[in-house]
């Protein structure tokens, strides 16, 4: 038996979150490839986006990997059909997991987003979230990435920005929603819809109304890469090692590529993962 | 008589701090270029930055500029000579006029830099301070440009995050001070080394000593054109247009290219220069 090869995919360290959700339910070689010189995606074009995403995807390909993870909202939202096209693995993208779990926790049918400007630009979690008949209100926190790589995780003035961003979000769902439907029923799920945003739950979790259900995509996502891999396993019957849950080292292993600087990465990995990160590897794709 | 051309060069939005200093102080034609689609440069290599920076040249050249102001940090840090190298006109930077105007200013010989945390990694700011025989005590203060970008510029969370960094940095220059010197005097002078600041100028006056004389590189800047653009006056007897200052909008007009968003640029162009901006055209440098 063997452990199966898992790439992941971000444009910088906010994918770790999903590898840390990923690692806590699958054992697995785990390839996280971080393409720190080029970020951030969310304000370039769809075409670059992809162009950039196929690179990565073909360099964590010739590391045999088994399964791509796409850990990084804006490249899936901009380019997962063209990743899948290119990719000869299956691909699981960050957005579609996030939207199911919402869907699946919602009683109101009603669910607020917050992301980068750029994923809410995209409207790709409002799309995903339509199709599971669940109706999505977006709200751009621009400086909750900012604020959690200053490591103000349980900072007073991150509280102060959660409040103020969850305060006009939760307004604005309120006051389209009455439009909309005449029906005053307001969201009770909350989507982390931006991979940084797992270090600040708890902080968002004692800011929310006590009856919002907080969904996290990386969460979610991990969820949705076990299922596929207990898939896998069983119909290749015992290809894979045994994946019942498993908190032993041993069957996980981590290599880290990134693009730009290897110490800046160390620092932030080792404050996203919550355990000290050393073989990182510098790794050129050009452009 | 003509006006003269001034080209200014930005990777985003902070350049435009430079240029409303300088539209204040001398009538020209300006062209503000903005490389939105390829910013932060602080994440970048100086060969990409440089590379990025002679291409802006190239294409603020083509509209027959006089005189090219590097009206952004990271670009004059890493790539001022390669740039200087490759114009065929005379080429201002931002570093050094700031550093300049802090020297005149210091009575204790020791400044505060604030600035972005590429720009404090460069050290551009504590070497050109060293030539003027000012020890510089930089800190970086990641958080004030994703605020400023919120248009938070008098917001309570802006001056919390600004009492928490300005209270580490004047802690960090009186303990190194002492350290260094036996002597207990303080920086007596605070640079605003980023292209963002002027905007929260008001705020960090109110927080900062009242001993504390705040510089900023904008202004510093548009002094040094001004006097360029004198001397050339002279020199050309009556070449350019009688240069006296004037507030008349006929002796300036801009124009706008980036090569990223056009409508997002008019947003944070309008609240950057107080006026409203219009004439934006987009451009792809490729890459």
């Amino acid at each position: 038996v063997t452990l199966p090869r898992i790439g992941v995919f971000d444009s910088g360290v906010g994918g770790l979150t999903v590898l840390k959700a990923l690692a806590e339910r699958q054992p697995a070689h785990y390839f996280y490839f971080g393409d720190t010189a080029r970020l951030p995606y969310g304000t370039k074009s769809a075409e670059t986006v992809a162009r950039y995403a196929i690179g990565a995807t073909r360099f964590l390909e010739s590391r045999n990997i088994d399964l791509l993870v796409i850990a990084c909202n804006t490249a899936t939202a901009l380019a997962l059909p063209q990743i899948e096209a290119a990719a000869s693995v299956p691909v699981v993208g960050v957005v579609e997991p996030g939207a199911a779990m919402a869907s699946e926790v919602s009683q109101a049918r009603r669910a607020i987003v917050i992301a980068t400007e750029a994923t809410v630009a995209s409207h790709a979690y409002r799309d995903a979230l339509a199709r599971h008949g669940v109706q999505a209100f977006e709200k751009a926190c621009p400086l909750f990435v900012p604020l959690v790589e200053e490591g103000w995780t349980e900072h007073a003035v991150t509280e102060q920005v959660a409040q103020i961003y969850l305060g006009e979000a939760i307004r604005q769902s309120s006051n389209l929603g009455e439009a909309a439907t005449q029906n005053g029923d307001e969201a009770d799920v909350m989507v982390l819809a931006c991979t940084h945003y797992p270090l600040i739950a708890p902080l968002l979790r004692r800011i929310a109304p006590a009856q919002m259900k907080i969904v996290d995509s990386a969460e979610s996502t991990a969820r949705v890469v076990k299922a596929m891999m207990e898939s896998v396993s069983r119909e290749a019957a015992g290809e894979y090692e045994d994946l019942a849950p498993s908190k032993s080292s041993d069957h996980r292993s981590f290599r880290f590529f990134v693009t730009d600087s290897v110490e800046k990465f160390k620092k932030l990995a080792t404050r996203f993962l919550g355990r000290q990160v050393d073989n990182v590897e510098h790794v050129d794709l050009g452009g």
